[in-house]
């Protein structure tokens, strides 16, 4: 990993440790106040079909709100590619902030390299990482463009998150197939344009 | 109401009745032991971003497990229609009972009548009664299936339920995209044929 992406992955993880007041997960409390959850839903904790539901559900809230660790690989540009670097139709999921319900969606993520390219791959893996947390979709959106122009002092960056909510869809109004269209644009990109007409809509 | 689906009714009330061990919601007990998760799972729930979301979570919760009350209404097969009945493209959302996450996807709903006939926006929401609580797809898809019978007394019913687990796309093996199919068939259409053959695959 080239100095650049150090200082870039430091940046990074100061930016994560500063995010929130996120702590560690506690695994045993966190069964315990599903099942006292159960319980207060009316449910018998002792039926055989619910009786490990308490660990399941505490185990999935910690897989989903546990970033995976990665590498951020960055190549130089050494051929001087100018053009958009444009990953389309990223599938993803995160947890809504208020409801504690998923949001899924597809992500396009694109960028105008500078002196240094990244990995495909890690456009979608910075997006997971993003998501794996009591998120709402813009702040998520805006997340992973500062992380990209934090990481690659790109030219331009291009988020845009199209998401279903299923606060929206299971519950409430109750409005399925309803999307939420989000974007961040900075740099070059931040203007109308070919480049930016490259996005899907 | 005709007296036959009087009876079915509470046939029904009873089955629900003795359906399991549900209680009443005890809505302050359950934002509780929301708040109780949150914090188990390191956050922070005096944040303006959170400190509403335990009454939501809760909230949510009560919502999709509260079953909405409607009347059966049938009428008379006067005309003595023979072939089958199929409400085709149901779409449907429950809560997996193991890991209190969504499942969701489309149910197809079929009868062959005997002498009464059923409205068919029942069909869509005989689904949704029994699919505000915590399921397995088989028991939801034959709990449908049941109802019909009881209900209607036909001379055949199919209840086809496919469906995608959050459980297995968000979390877990991370499967996204698969579905999981599950079929309850009765009477006439127990045995395969041209009339089962209306069933999409
Ligand atoms: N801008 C934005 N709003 C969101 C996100 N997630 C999310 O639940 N919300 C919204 O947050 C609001 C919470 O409102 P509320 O405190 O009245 O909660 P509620 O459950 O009673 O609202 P609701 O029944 O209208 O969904 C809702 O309008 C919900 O749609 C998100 O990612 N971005
Ligand atoms: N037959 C059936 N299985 C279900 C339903 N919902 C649901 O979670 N399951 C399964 O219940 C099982 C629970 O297994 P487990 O006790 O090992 O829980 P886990 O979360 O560690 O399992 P996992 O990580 O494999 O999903 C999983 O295989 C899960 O896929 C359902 O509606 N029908």
């Amino acid at each position: 990993m080239s100095s650049h992406s150090e200082v870039a992955l430091r940046l990074l993880e100061d930016d994560i440790e500063q995010d929130s007041s996120v702590g560690a997960i506690d695994l045993p409390a966190a069964r315990l106040a599903v099942a006292d959850l159960l319980r207060a839903l009316g449910r018998d904790v002792n039926d055989p079909h619910l009786s490990d539901t308490p660990r399941r559900v505490a185990g999935a809230f910690e897989e989903m709100l546990t970033p995976r660790t990665t590498s951020w690989t960055t190549f130089p540009n050494d051929e001087g590619y100018n053009d958009l670097v444009l990953v389309k139709n990223i599938p993803f999921n995160s947890l809504c902030q208020h409801h504690l319900l998923p949001f899924r969606g597809i992500a396009h993520i694109g960028y105008l390299p500078g002196e240094r390219l990244l990995g495909l791959s890690k456009l979608a893996r910075a997006l997971e990482m993003f998501s794996r947390d009591l998120q709402v979709q813009e702040r998520l959106t805006k997340q992973v463009a500062d992380w990209l122009l934090d990481l690659l002092n790109p030219r331009g960056v291009g988020v845009v998150l199209e998401a279903e909510h299923l606060c929206m869809s299971l519950r409430g109004v109750q409005s399925a197939g309803t999307t939420t269209r989000t974007a961040t644009f900075y740099g070059d990109l931040a203007v109308g344009g070919p480049l930016r007409d490259q996005f899907p809509n």
